[in-house]
């Protein structure tokens, strides 16, 4: 019954990654990650099987209670009796990386469970990368056939927000001290929120921000949403307060997205964006080859000489990468 | 003597600000920021005019007092009879863009003085294209003639960090109260850092994040320095405490690569780089493109009934747009 996952083929690691073989499921994303030259045969053996997973994001700021506040959505979907994969990307932040080892720990008392299966991405050094194999490790998780798969992810940079693209539904935690409604503005969550919870919410001016976002909310009326303003919850995490509503607010803005045809739109957006990541990823393993060429290297002489602009040198590139 | 600047063809707006016309260079990085169709051109009349300005950038934690430190650099350099730029990149971070205003507002100060320029690029939403546009803009900023340019970025994200390729020397800003040492080793600061200061060294505990700072230093000897350890120097930007010496430590360390062929190897890369920016901006125009017209709406309805994968899809369109 142990298959040498090493010998087999690709379609076969998905055909038993499909069947809840974990040892697949963790060899298909570990190819992922590594980017090897396998991954387009990879995704082809996959693809097919996509697009029946629910896709949640949770972000917020650092200390928002975002490990906490996923462990109980994960406890909860179980309690319903559905599959939930997690996908935590460790945040590329220099100054804010601390407490993630602690999380992702905390995590591991699903370990035990089979319908339950986590696993971190670490983003430093692969912005651009990352977010197109992060796109590829959800297809893997939802051609595994979880109902539910979790996207976690720290809002401290734009990349950060980027992941959120693959998201069905988008799940913002504040908390009273993580700065006002105003700050929530600036920073564009207002565009990608589709649910505010605001945790820990027994402190302090919890309620004067989430009057605050409520208000917000009102002024910021989006067409875009088709009807949709996003809900702003209470919740204290860590004592299950607040949370099967939060996953229930959730569930409807699922229903909420099919119903429209929002659901369409964003599935249409996010495989196109696939498109542009592959083509991206193409651009550059042939740009670094055209380098180390004789006409790259005369070009980048040329370059330095400033006989030629970079957009002359891209021109001439294109051609011959073409 | 007041030229209509609309009017004008690139190169003459190229030569107006070499020749210290304000309105012109803002004229030309509007455009850069712009991207518009134009860039090419207007790239090409002034990359023959860059290579001559040095530049620094300096990246700390939110609340490490850069803008006061980048403040204190720009005097000091008028005074030793320098002319500068600054590029202040507004960080896109969703939870700590709170006092950005207030900084760009306080280096107004200069803005009587002709050899200052100060200009703020906003990141948000924009990840890929501002490195792009960023370096760009520090090419116009070069061709203008100034002798040094100062980019500041908040490093809250790999994006932020990004933007430090296009320095000569990184100086990365901590106080005391931002972590420990560990926390910079982990961020990847050690690999960009050329020096360190450590701000608001008046505060408690800096002795001991400059010792902790030397330690880390001393084991992570990097042979890409090619011998130049960085130094860790302690600075009270607020009060001019060990500004001049900070700058000094720039200085040197221009001379050190340029003595040891440093310079000439970072010119190729960042020149390489944005070679390979210009075609990443051709590519996304020329998918956008694709997807609008009948073949690219057939592939991507084939991509959705799972017919093709988006690497087959990827494949087709390469075809096409070559």
């Amino acid at each position: 019954m142990t298959a040498d996952l090493s010998q087999i083929s690709h379609s076969e690691l998905v055909s038993l990654s499909r069947q809840g073989n974990r040892a697949a499921l963790a060899r298909l994303i570990s190819k992922i990650e590594r980017r090897s030259q396998d991954t387009e045969e990879l995704i082809g053996a996959l693809f097919q099987h996509t697009g029946n997973a629910q896709v949640w994001g949770f972000t917020g700021p650092p200390g928002a209670g975002k490990s906490t506040a996923v462990d109980q959505v994960i406890r909860i979907l179980r309690a319903r009796g559905h599959s939930v994969a997690v996908v935590a990307i460790d945040p590329s932040s220099p100054f804010t990386g601390g407490a993630i080892l602690g999380d992702r720990i905390r995590m591991q008392q699903h370990a035990s469970d089979p319908g339950v299966y986590i696993r971190s991405l670490a983003t430093r050094g692969r912005h651009g990368g990352l977010s197109h194999a992060t796109k590829e490790v959800v297809m893997a998780l939802d051609a595994s056939g979880f109902d539910f798969i979790l996207v976690e992810t720290a809002g401290v940079g734009q990349t950060e927000l980027d992941i959120l693209k693959l998201a069905h539904t988008v799940c913002v935690l504040l908390v009273p001290e993580s700065g006002d409604s105003i700050q929530v503005m600036k920073a564009g969550l207002m565009e990608i929120a589709d649910i505010f919870a605001v945790n820990k919410s027994d402190r302090p001016e919890a309620d004067k921000l989430v009057r605050e976002l409520m208000l917000m909310i009102g002024l910021a009326e989006n067409a875009s949403r088709r009807g949709h303003a996003p809900p702003v919850l209470k919740t204290e995490a860590v004592r299950s307060q607040g949370m099967d509503a939060l996953v229930d607010a959730c569930i409807e803005h699922g229903a909420h997205i099919r119903k429209t045809g929002l659901l369409a739109e964003k599935q249409t957006e996010f495989l196109a964006e696939e498109v542009f990541d592959v083509l991206s990823e193409q651009l550059r393993i042939s740009f670094v080859s055209s380098m180390s060429s004789d006409t790259g290297k005369q070009l980048i002489k040329e370059l330095l000489e400033k006989k030629l602009s970079p957009y002359q040198v891209a021109n001439a590139l294109s051609g011959r990468m073409a």
